[in-house]
């Protein structure tokens, strides 16, 4: 039966799963070919001569940093909005970005609240929703996540976020406070993500996990790894034909 | 303009509402008709004789002071699942129903994830969904609200819980709770229930309110309270009505 998946234990009962759990940035989302888009109006505005993928991969890079300090003690959260605001501050002088006004900047922050979806997103996540219970586990804020939803029509039944737990991922805090949430066990749950480490992290709890390969997230010239952990249950080539893999 | 509304200092201005906040139970879903007809399912199958409309309104009404407990302190918080749960053991004895096995109960006790909305509840909310981010704010847990949106298609943006501020309402933790994750300042988020002591909290902290009537949440013979507080910036017939009045 399709139901059943290899894993390093030999074949996993994936029938349990009542809730998928996804990664957003970079698994659900282009964040950057979003980036580059509005960053081209902007130089088109100003005369500006920029490598915006180049400050995209930046912008998303540099923010983990000040994750990491937003977790040290109860008094120093800061969610991923002002976060990527001052990294974004610090890109902007770099790069010698001048002459953006601060609603500019402001709007130009608020590019993260409306991401791209991947093509195969919506259609993968309406087939899927038909069986399971949808939420996002992102490190993004809520009101981010509910926006980009919004924004871009996805049909989330749940918006969960680090946020919640005032823990970024990988840290087992986020991952708890959705089994929590959701009221579920580990093994009912399966994390879906374009990243190995988030989830090593779920599975390192128990949940259930499907590997999506995404080759563009770092632009067309990166060479990113794609090799697949065999200890993950399904490994997909986006988010439709994991729909297709779990016979949905 | 329509986008201003009598309150207490004078007029309001609604144009700056960006998320509206619903209480659940008897404002968008009516619990007691959906009680009394899965009790009557039970009747047909014991033979049983009870009157479930008396029962649900027990079974709501004695929830109270177990929420007031689970907020004694950090360690003593129990959802309101397990809060149903306990009342509904307490009812089948007052009430002298027996032979049901555990899993009629736990069935009898999922009623609460499946209530039905009132029949105004779903066409106003796509309505005013349109303009505002919709968001629960409800003393059901977050699972139980995730499979009774999915079960009654209620499209909200966002879940919001008492659950995740550890606090029921109208303990204001669970109103500030709504305002952080949304990213909101009071003003901009409109309150939305059937019950003045919902609003009335809402309306401490500074939240714009609009009161839903709904005369037949305890029943055909019931005489509920109508009367709208002059100080709520909205009173509706339904949520239909309020999208009216939003111009929606």
């Amino acid at each position: 039966m399709f139901l059943e998946s290899k894993s390093t234990e030999g074949f996993v009962d994936l029938a349990a799963v009542k809730a998928l759990t996804f990664d957003v940035f970079g698994t659900v989302v282009d964040y950057r070919s979003s980036i580059v888009a509005e960053g081209r109006r902007l130089s088109a505005a100003h005369g500006l001569d920029v490598n915006w993928g180049e400050l995209a991969d930046a912008w998303r890079a540099e923010c983990r940093p000040s994750m990491d300090r937003a977790m040290r003690d109860a008094s120093s959260w800061v969610n991923v909005d002002a976060i990527y605001r001052a990294v974004l501050d610090e890109l902007l002088k770099r790069y010698g970005i001048a002459g953006l006004s601060e609603h500019e900047k402001v709007q130009f922050n608020l590019v993260w609240h409306h991401l791209r979806p991947w093509g195969d997103s919506v259609p993968g996540l309406e087939r899927l929703r038909a069986r399971y219970i949808l939420a996002t586990l992102s490190n993004g804020n809520v009101r981010l996540l509910v926006d980009m939803a919004r924004h871009a029509r996805l049909p989330w039944d749940l918006v969960l976020s680090s946020e919640m737990a005032r823990a970024y991922k990988p840290d087992p805090r986020a991952y708890r406070m959705a089994l929590d949430l959701l009221d579920l066990r580990a093994e009912e749950v399966m994390m879906v993500a374009a990243h190995q480490y988030d989830l090593r992290a779920a599975q390192h709890l128990g949940f259930r996990t499907a590997f999506v390969m995404r080759p563009l997230e770092h632009g067309p010239h990166a060479v990113p790894d794609l090799t697949a952990d065999d200890s993950f249950d399904v490994v997909a080539t986006d988010i439709v034909d994991l729909a297709r893999q779990l016979d949905l």
